[in-house]
């Protein structure tokens, strides 16, 4: 590794410039939708314990890694879909990580931990740097490029993770305006102000918030490694906070699956069409299942079809920055 | 198990009563001060590699929990400290678990878990369920009796948890007011509203919702299974989150190491006495490493160390409770 680890935000254009892709794909493996033959090959080799659903689960992955590194950027492992499975879910989410890298991709481990101080820390050493054994040996449980962070406990408890992503040229996305239907229950709430006809909602609050925090993470494409996380299911909140925060890259949830297109996820990009990695899970992943590649492609033939998926994504939304 | 769980307010009550304690102990245990004999004895069996780590804080945690368990009713596992293991330091947490239920504690599984949908479905079946591999076999990864959670996605990134913690008699604590410094950065920010000289903070909304979404889960005694976290370092603002939510029990962090006092505690009980649990993690566990005890108890016997730390813990509040 070099001593200098490179901004995490210029490998971030850098990677979307070669391969002409702002696709993210969600490593969310349901073992129900894991093809049978990939479940078949992992019991009969391990056995039908926990060990052998982990492992068809990073069998799994592996595949579907391989078929999409050419049209994407990055892959987002949630972590929710590997601790029910303990200890053997934790070691494929790791091992998954590693194939990702291996492959050419960045890799945002999608798990919105948060706490403060030295616990804080201790998250951030997990996903972003590395902890301390015995004997002077350093252990790297989760080698990511960059992790999720929910920032609802304040500074306290994102400048740890501010700092270890500094220290090792790893970033973050804060959770700013997320895709989810009742996401402005809180998100949207108006913060009092009377002197204001229109007082700034919570989520640009934070926006303001991720922009100072990584001010000093700024690259030398002119954007910080502390991003913000916000759904395209909401463009014009999308729209308002691209112009707020310029300099802050957007990991946007919510396209294909969860309702937004093409159009609503192009305004999270600037006017180069950088800024933005947008992310497709099931859309991509379980893209066998689908009746657009269920014909062509079927459950044989399943990375197949998520390569397929993947590159129709990034032809759509590069469409559609062209079009704009 | 019984196919009709008792609820996990009830079974905290009792606790408390039973044991005259609302002391939760928090199990934080940081390699660097864990006494070397342990470390030592660890090492040893198991190798100086992540595994012989794990065993350490695992056997650490082990001894703690002996020592402690007359005089307190939960232990609260940070998982932000067995992560930064891997796939050895999550065995360590579940077995860790394990262990403080045999010896007759409730667990708070302290994640702050957060997400929507089926991914939230995910995470509450890892700490509060079972999760389907092959064959109709069913695998619990951290049988906790409750899980911290961040609210910050609103309603839909609630609901699965309560759904979960509905179902098997099991509960959760929702962050309403943290007890950081920085807590008041979006917790306290007040919501707009031109009608009202004093409009509602972010956290008092909060709190409403907690109490909504846990209006179906209020056991026997009349509290609700889906508590609040409320640091007692902000005494103003948990008095007002008490009267502001009878029926919601209270995880109250803040106790000793972070400055809290037994009197600022007080706030968080009702009438009776009941109706909080208060942490202490350095405080209990690394007690021997305090001049009050090191003279005494020493790094051998740290154990005893936090035994008499949490005895002392107890009485201070419960002198405080019945001084009001």
């Amino acid at each position: 590794m070099s001593n200098e680890p490179t901004n995490f935000a210029d490998r971030l254009i850098a990677a979307a410039r070669a391969k002409e892709s702002c696709v993210m794909v969600g490593l969310d493996p349901r073992l129900k939708q894991i093809p049978t033959h990939v479940q078949d090959s992992a019991r009969k080799r391990v056995g039908s314990t926990v060990e052998g659903v982990a492992r068809c689960i990073l069998e799994f992955n592996r595949r579907i890694i391989d078929a999409v590194a050419d049209f994407s950027v990055a892959v987002k492992p949630q972590i929710a879909f590997y601790e029910p499975y303990g200890a053997a879910g934790i070691q494929a989410f790791s091992e998954t990580i590693q194939h990702a890298r291996e492959a050419g991709l960045l890799v945002i481990a999608d798990a919105k931990r948060n706490d403060i101080g030295s616990t804080a820390e201790a998250y951030a050493a997990a996903y972003l740097g590395t902890t301390p054994l015995w004997d002077g040996a350093e252990f790297s449980a989760f080698a990511a490029d960059a992790l999720t962070v929910n920032a609802y406990l304040g500074s306290d408890g994102v400048r740890p993770f501010v700092e270890t992503a500094k220290a090792n040229g790893k970033g973050l996305f804060v959770l700013v305006k997320t895709s989810n239907k009742s996401s402005g229950e809180l998100q949207d709430l108006r913060v009092h102000d009377t002197r204001r006809q229109s007082p700034e909602a919570i989520f640009e609050r934070l926006g303001g918030m991720v922009k100072q925090w990584g001010a000093e993470l700024v690259g030398e494409g002119g954007y910080s490694s502390v991003g913000a996380v916000v759904g395209a299911t909401f463009p014009e909140q999308a729209k308002a906070l691209r112009e707020m925060l310029p300099g802050v890259p957007f990991l946007v949830p919510g396209y294909g699956a969860q309702g937004a297109t093409a159009a609503d996820v192009a305004w999270c990009f600037d006017a180069a069409g950088l800024g933005a990695i947008v992310n497709s899970s099931r859309g991509i992943i379980f893209a066998y299942e689908q009746d657009a590649y269920a014909e062509r492609y079927g459950e044989a033939k399943f990375a197949e079809a998520a390569a397929a998926a993947a590159k129709q994504m990034r032809d759509e939304i590069n469409e559609a920055l062209a079009s704009r």
